[in-house]
C-alpha cells in the first residue's frame, strides 16, 4: 500500500493527528458548525435530529465504490426518504410516451432500480421498534470519514417506554472487493438489562416514494423485481430476482458474525422478497449485542440464476475470510493512496477545505470501481435523472480522474467503447456516418425523450473523443489506444466529418445542434460543439497515424484522414465583429436580450418559462462559450477571453449545476479571482448546502468534480493543450494557500501556491516538462519555486439579477 | 332564390341539360371512367363493389353543411370503415403525455367525437340482413350530386337465400336548415312478395376502429357518450348524451314519414344508447316500402338536457312541416346560388372539370354553415388530425370563401374572435403580449403536443390577421370590423410587435419560429412569417385609423400604432447576395443540401428520417418561401420570383397536401404553365385519387380549396394587393378555356379565358376597377375583352427525385 497522505510535503496545520481509523473519532459538540455540519478537514459530521433533513443526508452520506451504491439510510430502515441500494447498470425499462411521435424517437426509457436492500438491521427494544420519529433522541451523530471510507453512527436513544440504548454502527462499501458491503452494528442497553431483538434483512421491492412530475426525477417503479430464488442456511441467506422488461438478473446474499449472549435465540428465513436473520436476546447492561453483516451483490444480463447465486456466495466467503478489521484496513489503505495522488489542501477557509475533500471523496466513490460500467450523473447516490449517464462524465468527471486516478478514467472510456455498436446503430438510424453516442443512457441506448435537448446535443460524442484524446496524452496508455482509443476516435471523427459540411465559401459548418446551453437549441455552428468536433477530428488523425495497423483494420484511408484535417481546418467559429465577441452560435448576439429583471425570482427558468421563449433570446442556462474558453483556450486570445467572459457572464443564469465550476475557471484566468472563488464555492457547496433544492435525489457528481477543476485549472491555471502541462497559479484574496497533486504518466507532482509564489515538487517518477505563467521548466528531484506577479483587472461584470454567485455566510 | 347557373354567359358545351334534381339521373355504364369514377361535370358516381374501397368512399361521399357532417356510409350500417357522424365543435378531452414535460406544454388534447348515428336504417330481407359482404350485388351506384346537394344510391341486391331487392336512397344535410338531416330510403321487392323489416336507429357509442397506437386516444374515444335521456313517441325518438371530460351535451332526435302497406307493424323504443323505430311488412312485388327519416342535432357546453331536447324536437317539427320535397328544393336552390357565384368551368380536361367542382362543393360543405364554429382541416368528413383546425383555414380555405361566399369567411373569423380570450391567455402564459392563436385546436386551446411544429408556428396568428385584412378589403364589412376585426388585428399586432425586436443595427427580427415548412423549425426570420407579420402590423394600423373609437376602447395610442409601423418598416427579409435568392429563413441557403437520391423512395420523409436530420438541411416539406411569393408577391420582383422558384422547387418534396396548390400559383406566374397544370392536378386529385393514401380519415379541405386558388390566382393571375383586384390570365396547353366567378363587395364578375384573350363580364352590382396584365380598366355593363400575349420561358426546374408532380394517365 501507498505512503500515508501525511507525507513530508504536507503543509496544512489543521490536519487532525488522531488515528483516522478510530471510529470514535467524532468531532465534539461546540466545534465550528456550518449549515448543520461540523467543520472538519477529513470528515462530514451531522448531529441534526430534524427528520425533514433525512433525504438530504441520505445522499450526502451515501457510500459507493462505483459498482454498488448505498444511500445513507438508517439501519433500522425508517424513517427514510429514499431507501436506495443501486447496482451500476442495473435498470428497468419503461415506455417513453409522446403526444406526437416522430421517427427516431426512443421508445424505451431506462430507470435505475432500487434493488434488494441489505443494509436493514431492525431493532426492537423490549416492545418498541427503534425509530427516531418516536421516543427521544438524546444524542445522534453520523460521520462520513474521507480517510477510513466508512459511515459511522453513534445514537443514544430513549424509547417511548423509557428504555435507553446506545447504537453504534459503521459500514463500508469496499473499494478493494467491489462486490462486498460490510456493516458492524452494536447495541448497548443503558442502565438496565434489556430484551433486544435484531432483524437483519435482505428486502426486495421496498416501497419507494413517488417521484413527482419533475422530469429530472425517476419514474416510480412499482415492484420491479421478480423472485427467482430464496434460500438460507445458518446465518446466511440469498435472494435472486430479475426485472420484468430489461430481463436483468441480480443476486444479493448476506452472512453474519455475532457477538451475543449465550442464551440468545437466532433463526433465519428466506422467502420471495424477504430473507431475515433474527437475533433475540436478553442483554445485560454493560454488555453489547454486536452483529457484523457481510453483503455481496452480483448482477448480469447473461449469467443464470445458479451462476449468480454461486458468485455472491463465493464473494461472501471471501469477505468472511477477510473479516471486518481487514476489510476496514484495506479500505483505509486504498484511500491513503488516493489522497496521496489527489488531495487538495487549502488555507483560509476551513469549510471549503472540508467541502473540497468531500467532493473528491464522492467523485472517487462514483468512479473508483465502475469497471466496464458508466459513471452516472448522480453516481450511485440517488434516482435523479433516472440514474442516467450524460456528457457530465467525460467533460467534468474524467478531467479529474485522468490526473488523479487514471485507471478509472480509462475504464469509463472502455465502457463507452463497449457501446460502440449501439452508437453506430444509432448513427445509422439517424442517417449519419460513424457513431453517435446517446445523450442519456444506462445500457447504451438513447433514452432522451425530448430530442432538441437530447439527440441534438451531438457534442456528447465529441466530449467522449476529447476525453479519449486527453486520456491518451496524459497516460500514453497504448493498450487502451489499440483496443479502444483508435476506434472511438475514428468512429466519432467519421460522424462529425459526415454530419458537418463545407458551404459554398469553403467553411465547414455543423448545423442544427444544441450546445451545452440548453436554453438555446437546434442552432448552427455552436462554438463549443465546433471546437470540440475540431479537436475530435484532429485527435483521430493523430491516433490513426500512431496506430496504423488498427487504422487499417478500421478501413481508414489516407484520404479519409486528410479529409478530417480539412474539416477541422475549415471549421466555422462565429464571431461578432461589431461587438468584438464570439457568438455562442451563429446569430446569437443578434437575438433579443432576456428580461432578467422580470425573471429575477423565477429560477430555474425552465420551470417558469417555455423553451419557446427561452430559445429565441440571449439567455444562457449554463456555461457554453465560457466553457469553450477553458477547454479550447488555445483558440482564443487573452483579450477575447475577457471580452467573451464579460459578455456572457451577465446573461448566464446557472440553472444547471454544470455552470459555476466552468465559469470559475475562466473568471480566474481573466483575473476575476474573487468572483472565481465565489463560483467555486457555488459548485462545491451545491450538495452540502443543497443549492438546487434537490440533493435528496442524489449528488451532483459533475459539480463536485468541478471543485477539483476550479482548484487545479482555476487557481492553479493548469492546462494541457497538446500534451504539455502548463500552470498559471494565482490565489483569490480569501485563500492564503492552495496545493494540489497530479499524476501524469509515471510522474506524480505537488503544486503548492501562496499569494506570491508557487512551488512545484516531483513526488515520484521521471522528470517532467512544465510551464509556470508561460515560463517553461523541467521539474526533477529539486523543488522549483517561481514568483507570481500581482495582476490588476477591473471589477467583474454583474451576474443576471437574482443569479448572483453563492455568497456564503 | 338566385338565377340558375345556366345563365346566358355559360360557355361549356358539355353541361348536362337534364334536370339536375332528378334522382334517377345517374350516368350510364360505359361512360368514361377515371380512377373508378364516372367522369361527369356535376356528379361523382361510383359503381365499384370493392369493399376495400369503402373507407375512401365514405370520405368522398361525405355530406356536411359545416355544422353537421355525415360520412358516406351505407344506411344498413355495415360494411363500414369509420361510421362518422360529427358535430362541429363537439369533442372529447384527453391527456397529452410527454416523455419529458416542459413549461407551457398543453396538458389536454381534444378529439372530435363520433356522435349518435342517425343515418342507420337496417334492412332485413326475409331472414337475411342486407349486407353487401354477403349475397350478390347485381348493381350498385352511388352518386354525389354537386347541384342537388344530395347523396343518392341505387342498389340491386340478391340475398344469400336468393331474394332480390332494389334499394334506393337519397340523403341531404340541409344547407338551409343547418340542424337538419333528411334521408329517403326505398325498398322494392323484385319478382316476388317479400317480408321486409326496416330498423331506423339512433345509435350512440358505436364501435369505432382504433386510430393509431396511442392507447390514451383509444381510451378517450371508447364509449365517449354518457346517456342523459332517452324517449320516444309515435314515430319519433330522442337521445341526449354528454361527454365525460369535456362536459359537452348533445341531443339527437329522429322522426319518420312512412309509405307502407296497411298491414305493416311499426313500433318504437328508446333506451340508453339506442332508439329504434321498426317497420315490419309483407311488401307485394311492384310496390315499395318508403321511409323518410328526419334527423335533428343540437349540442352545447351550456344548455341543459331539457333545453337541448326541446331544441331538436322543435327542429324536427320544422323539418316535418317543410317536408322532403321542399327540403330538397331549398338545397338545390342554395347550390344554384353558390354555383352562380363560385363556379369554375374549363375545357380540355373533363376529369379536371369534375374534380374542380367536387373540390368547390366540399369546401362549401366544410364552410357553409359553421357559423360561430371553425372549419377543421378535414371539414366534418373524418377523424384525421383529431378534427382540429389549423392555419389551413385562414390561408387556404378563406381566400376562396372570401371571394365566393364571403359571409362564411366572416363567420369563420368571428369564431376566431370568440377565442380571443384564450389566445390572450396563451400569450400571457408564454410571456408574450397580445394574442397567440393555437396551432391546432377545436375549442380554442392549444393542443399541439410538439411545440417546434406547433406553438412555434406563430405565423398562424399572422394568417388570421391577414385573412381578416383580406376579408375587410374584399367586403368592406364594417359591422364585422367594429365587432371583431379591429380587436383581432390589434391583439395580433401587439403580439408581433412584442415578440420581435430591433437588433443593434435597427432591423426588426422575428426569431425562434417555425414557418410553413415543417422540415425546418425554430429558425430566425422566416420570410413567410416576417412578411405575414408585416402585413398584419400594417393592417392593424389601417384598421385602427379607420375605427378610432374601437381603437380607443382597446387602448391603442398613436405611439403604439406608430411603433407597429416602425416594426413593419424595419422587418428583416433575409436574402443571399451570392446566390441571388431569398433565404427561406436566415442562413437557410448555407445549410447542407438534402440527399434526394438517397430518399427517392422514402416519402413522406418524416416517416423515414428524423427531424434531427431534416431540420438542418435544405429540404422543404411544403411551399414556404414559394407561398410567400404568391401571398406577398408585391414584395418581390419578377426576376426574384423566378430565381426563388427555380431554387426552392427542386428542394421541396410536397410531403404536405398544402404544397402543390401554392407552387402551382407561382409556377403559373413565372411562366411554367404546364408545370402549374400538373401541380394543380396534384392538389385537386389529392382526395379523388387518394394521393396521400389517407383519404379514409377525411378529405384535405385546404388542398381542395387550392383548386380554386390555382384556377383563379394561378391561371387567372388574380391578386388583391391593397384592395385592388388584378388579373394576369394565361392558360396551360392542356386547357382551351377556363372561366371563374368572383364576388367583390356588391359586384359579381365572370372572367373567361382562352389561349389568346380574356373576357371580363359584370354579372351584377356596380362597376369595378380591375387590371389585366398590368392594364387597368373599369368593368361595367359591357364585357371587356383583352388580349393575352404568348410568353416564352425556359424549361422549368426538375422536382426532387421521386417527387415529380402528379402525372395523370
Amino acid at each position: 500500500m501507498a505512503e500515508p497522505i501525511v507525507d513530508d510535503f504536507t503543509h496544512t496545520t489543521h490536519g487532525d493527528t488522531a488515528s483516522h481509523t478510530d471510529p470514535a473519532n467524532i468531532p465534539q459538540h461546540g466545534q465550528h458548525q456550518a449549515h448543520g455540519f461540523d467543520v472538519h478537514p477529513w470528515q462530514l459530521c451531522w448531529r441534526g435530529k430534524d427528520i425533514g433533513m433525512i433525504g438530504r443526508t441520505e445522499s450526502l452520506f451515501a457510500l459507493s465504490n462505483g459498482h454498488i451504491g448505498l444511500r445513507g439510510t438508517f439501519e433500522e430502515g425508517e424513517p427514510v426518504d429514499q431507501p436506495g441500494t443501486y447496482l451500476n447498470g442495473f435498470y428497468e425499462q419503461r415506455d417513453l410516451p409522446y403526444a406526437e411521435s416522430g421517427y427516431g424517437y426512443p421508445e424505451a426509457g431506462q430507470t435505475v432500480v432500487n434493488v434488494t436492500d441489505g443494509k436493514i438491521i431492525r431493532l426492537l427494544v423490549e416492545d418498541e421498534p427503534m425509530d427516531l420519529r418516536y421516543g427521544r433522541t438524546v444524542d445522534h451523530e453520523r460521520v462520513l470519514d474521507f480517510r477510513t471510507g466508512t459511515l459511522r453512527r453513534n445514537t443514544l436513544w430513549t424509547s417511548p417506554t423509557g428504555r435507553t440504548v446506545r447504537i453504534q454502527s459503521e459500514r463500508l462499501v469496499s473499494f478493494t472487493k467491489r462486490t462486498i458491503v460490510a456493516i458492524r452494528y452494536e447495541v448497548e442497553p443503558i442502565g438496565e438489562d434489556m430484551k433486544l431483538v435484531l432483524q437483519s434483512d435482505l428486502l426486495a421491492n421496498e416501497p419507494v416514494p413517488a417521484q413527482g412530475n419533475d422530469p429530472r426525477l425517476a419514474a416510480a417503479l412499482d415492484n420491479p423485481l421478480i423472485s427467482d430464488l430464496a434460500d438460507c442456511e445458518d446465518y446466511s441467506a440469498v435472494l435472486v430476482h430479475h426485472t420484468k422488461r430489461s430481463a436483468l438478473t441480480m443476486a444479493a446474499a448476506m452472512d453474519h458474525e455475532l457477538q451475543i449472549p449465550a442464551n440468545a435465540d437466532t433463526f433465519i428465513r428466506a422467502d420471495g422478497d424477504l430473507a431475515r436473520m433474527t437475533v433475540a436476546a436478553t442483554v445485560p447492561q454493560g454488555t453489547k449485542l454486536v452483529l457484523t453483516k457481510y453483503l455481496a451483490y452480483g448482477w448480469s444480463a447473461r449469467r443464470s440464476v445458479p451462476a449468480l447465486r454461486s458468485q455472491v456466495e463465493a464473494a461472501l466467503a471471501m469477505a468472511g475470510e477477510t473479516g471486518w478489521d481487514a476489510l476496514k484496513a484495506e479500505q483505509a489503505a486504498y484511500l491513503d493512496e488516493f489522497w496521496h495522488d489527489a488531495d487538495i489542501e487549502l488555507e483560509g477557509d476551513p469549510e471549503l477545505q472540508q467541502a473540497v475533500r468531500f467532493s473528491l471523496f464522492h467523485v472517487l466513490q462514483a468512479g473508483a470501481r465502475g469497471q466496464s460500467r458508466s459513471i452516472p450523473a448522480k453516481g450511485l447516490t440517488g434516482v435523479g435523472y433516472d440514474g442516467h449517464t450524460f456528457w457530465d462524465t467525460e467533460s467534468f468527471v474524467l478531467p479529474m480522474l485522468t490526473y488523479t486516478l487514471p485507471a478509472a478514467a480509462g475504464e469509463e472510456l472502455r465502457w463507452r467503447h463497449s457501446m460502440l455498436d449501439q452508437a453506430r446503430a444509432r448513427a445509422a438510424e439517424l442517417g449519419q456516418e460513424g457513431a453517435m453516442f446517446p445523450w442519456r443512457t444506462i445500457n447504451g441506448d438513447e433514452c432522451s425523450g425530448y430530442w432538441p435537448a437530447g439527440t441534438a446535443g451531438v457534442h456528447v460524442s465529441a466530449d467522449i473523443a476529447n476525453a479519449t484524446g486527453r486520456y491518451l496524452r496524459a497516460t500514453g496508455d497504448e493498450a487502451f489506444e489499440i483496443e479502444c482509443g483508435v476506434e472511438l476516435l475514428v468512429e466519432i471523427a467519421r460522424f462529425f466529418a459526415g454530419f458537418g459540411h463545407h458551404d459554398g465559401s469553403g467553411r465547414f459548418r455543423i448545423d442544427g445542434v444544441t450546445g451545452p446551453d440548453e436554453y438555446t437549441a437546434i442552432i448552427n455552428n455552436n462554438v463549443f460543439t465546433n471546437l470540440a468536433a475540431q479537436q475530435a477530428l484532429r485527435d483521430a488523425v493523430v491516433s490513426v497515424a500512431r496506430q496504423p495497423a488498427v487504422a487499417n483494420q478500421l478501413g481508414v484511408t489516407e484520404e479519409e484522414a486528410s479529409h478530417w484535417t480539412h474539416c477541422a481546418d475549415d471549421m466555422t467559429i462565429p464571431y461578432d465583429q461589431n461587438l468584438g465577441v464570439h457568438q455562442q452560435c451563429e446569430a446569437f448576439t443578434l437575438l433579443d436580450r432576456w428580461d432578467f429583471e422580470r425573471s429575477k425570482d423565477k429560477y430555474p427558468l425552465l420551470l417558469n418559462y417555455p423553451y419557446f421563449d427561452l430559445y429565441r433570446k440571449q439567455v444562457v442556462k449554463q456555461a457554453d462559450l465560457v466553457f469553450a474558453l477553458y477547454l479550447f483556450g488555445d483558440h482564443f486570445t487573452a483579450e477575447q477571453k475577457k471580452a467573451n467572459f464579460d459578455y456572457y457572464y451577465p446573461i448566464t443564469v446557472r440553472d444547471s449545476s454544470l455552470s459555476a465550476c466552468c465559469e470559475a475557471v475562466t473568471a480566474a484566468e481573466v483575473g476575476y479571482l474573487d468572483l472565481s472563488y465565489d463560483l467555486l464555492s457555488e459548485s462545491v457547496f451545491t450538495d452540502l448546502h443543497d443549492l438546487h433544492n434537490n440533493v435528496s435525489s442524489g449528488l451532483h457528481i459533475a459539480a463536485l468534480a468541478g471543485a477539483w477543476t476550479d482548484c487545479v485549472a482555476g487557481f492553479g491555471g493548469m492546462r494541457d493543450f497538446g500534451g504539455m502541462i502548463t500552470f498559471a497559479p494565482r490565489l483569490p484574496r480569501k485563500l492564503s494557500y492552495l496545493s494540489f497533486r497530479m499524476v501524469m504518466r509515471e510522474s506524480r507532482i505537488v503544486v503548492a501556491i501562496d499569494p506570491e509564489k508557487a512551488t512545484y515538487r516531483l513526488l515520484s517518477g521521471p522528470p517532467i516538462e512544465l510551464a509556470h505563467h508561460g515560463q517553461r521548466f523541467t521539474l526533477s528531484d529539486a523543488p522549483v519555486t517561481l514568483p507570481i506577479d500581482a495582476i490588476h483587472v477591473g471589477e467583474p461584470p454583474a451576474a443576471p439579477e437574482g443569479c448572483e454567485p453563492y455568497a456564503r455566510g
